[in-house]
Parts: structure tokens; sequence; C-alpha cells
């Protein structure tokens, strides 16, 4: 899918059909995940890949309401930092390199017909406590975001391009 | 250009030619870096487009050492985030939002042929305040990161996929 087109038309997608996210299509979302550009090129980061029924259900409810409809995804992954890969003259880099690998993942899923839906862990101490515990993370490995990701149930509405003349200023503030 | 081939593509481009960046290709930079997701759809960014030679110098100096760049580039944008539209539950989702956008605009650049690197400026302060000040910036407007534009001088190196097993964990850690 083009570039431009697939930036454009990206929404998030909350329900899911049953269709599974094949072991290809798992490895060309981490492909892109692993392809944003990071500080210093440290790629502080870590990928938890689940399918799992029981184990997408403790996450969703670890995440909190908005993060229920992991329920109904096929597949979720969770973004962690890796503070140990961090660059150490300022490491909260991390949270902007892990940003860049979640939405690197959504463009590419959403270029293979994959929908997805952001559901934010960092910075949210209690989300990001609860996933570090159900996985039991060690103390480096922090939590950054959940991805979840499934065929889109109906077709998407596309997106509404909404330009705001006002969030742009030329040459001066 | 197809996603998955521009995610995988992109390099930092630090040289770039002498032809300018037109302002149609700028307004899809522009609407790209807006169509990304945030969190509650808050939209907590300002852009700043700086073509003026002079103004490029000053946010390089402003920015340090890794900055020097943006002194050969025809084109800066500084990506801010806006704290009066943040999330009032948790305001620094706005690091992750001004992500998600630069990284939407190093994409859209990437497939109209357009170069870019990602100058860092959160989380270290002393860039963040000198960038501030050079614009004058109100309160509540916060720098995020300055991307440099440019045609590249020469044909670009391809980025070398560097897929590692070790950063990915299946179901658990």
């Amino acid at each position: 899918m083009d570039t431009l087109k697939n930036i454009l038309a990206r929404v998030s997608v909350r329900d899911y059909s049953d269709k599974e996210i094949s072991d290809d299509e798992i490895r060309a979302i981490l492909d892109a995940a692993m392809s944003g550009p990071t500080a210093v090129n440290a790629r502080p980061w870590s990928f938890i890949v689940v399918k799992d029924k029981d184990t997408l259900a403790k996450m969703a409810d670890a995440n909190g309401k908005a993060a229920q409809l992991l329920k109904r995804a096929p597949l979720g992954i969770l973004v962690c930092g890796d503070l140990d890969r961090a660059f150490r003259a300022a490491p909260d880099y991390w949270v902007i390199d892990g940003s860049i690998a979640a939405q690197n993942m959504i463009l590419a899923a959403n270029a293979m017909g994959i929908g997805s839906c952001w559901l934010g862990t960092w910075p949210q101490e209690e989300k990001m406590q609860a996933q570090a515990e159900l996985f039991g993370l060690p103390e480096s490995i922090v939590p950054h975001s959940i991805i979840a990701f499934g065929y889109p149930k109906a077709e998407s509405t596309k997106q509404k391009l909404i330009y705001e003349e006002d969030r742009v200023h030329f040459e001066r503030w």
C-alpha cells in the first residue's frame, strides 16, 4: 500500500474478525518495528508477542478499560523499553524510540490490511506496574504501549484528514 | 512508495542537494503529521516550519553538535507538544503523540524521495530550553524534536534490516 495513502487512511480498529494473523505477518510487523530510527542507534526496545487468549485477557485487565478490546483481538504486542540499552546521557529517549517502533508496526499492519489500536501504558505508572508484574519483567524492561492487532470485522471507516492551520507556524512562533 | 518497502528502506540522511522542498511537499508532510493517533485524540502538538537559513543555523546551534546538519538542510520542522491540549489525566502522552507525528513526517517525506534526520530535543532540558528561547515559545508549548529534511545529495545507502531474535519474546518474557 502506498505510504502516503496508508498514513492518511489509518484509523484505530477496535473490532476484529476471526481471521488469524500469520507468522509471516507478525514477522513483517516486527521487521518494521526494528527499522525505525533510535537515538544514537541504541535500539532500546523489546517486544512481547501474545496470541494466547488467556494472556490477552490478563493484559487487557492490567491495562484498564480502554484496553478491554484486547479480549477480542487475535494478537497483542507489548512494546517495552530496555533501559540497559538506553542512551546513557539521556535515557528517556527510550520513550521516543518505543513510539517510533509502535507506529511503524501500526503502519506495516495497515499496509497488509490488518487493523490495530494503540493502548497507552507509559506514562501511567499503575498500568506499567501491572504489565511488568503480569510478565515478570526484569527491572530494566519497562512497558511502553500495547498494540492490539486484528483484521477488521467490518470495512473500516476512512480517516478524515483534519489539517489544522493554527497548529502550523511558518518561520516563527 | 510501498509502505513496507518505505519503512524498511528509511535511513537517516545528513547531506542534502540544493533542490528545494515545495509547499505541496511540506503540506503532505504536515498532513501525515496530523494523521497519527494521539492519546484520547487530544492532538497535543504544534509545528514550526523553517526554511530561513539564518533561523535553521540558530536552531542547529541551539540543539548542539548532532544538529549542525540543519545548516545544510533546506527545511527543518520543530515538533512541539501543546500542554494545554494534553490529556489531563496523564499529560506526558504528549511525548508519544509528538513521536508519532514526527515518524509519520519522516515516512511521508521518504515516500516522496525526501531524506530526513531526526534531531532529538526532548528529554534534554538544555536543548528544549534553547529552542523555546529561540522561538519565544509560550510556557505551554514544549519542544519535542527537530526533523531536518532535504533531497539526498547522493544515492542513499539502503538500510540493512537488523532483525534481532533476542528482542522478541513469544507469549511470555
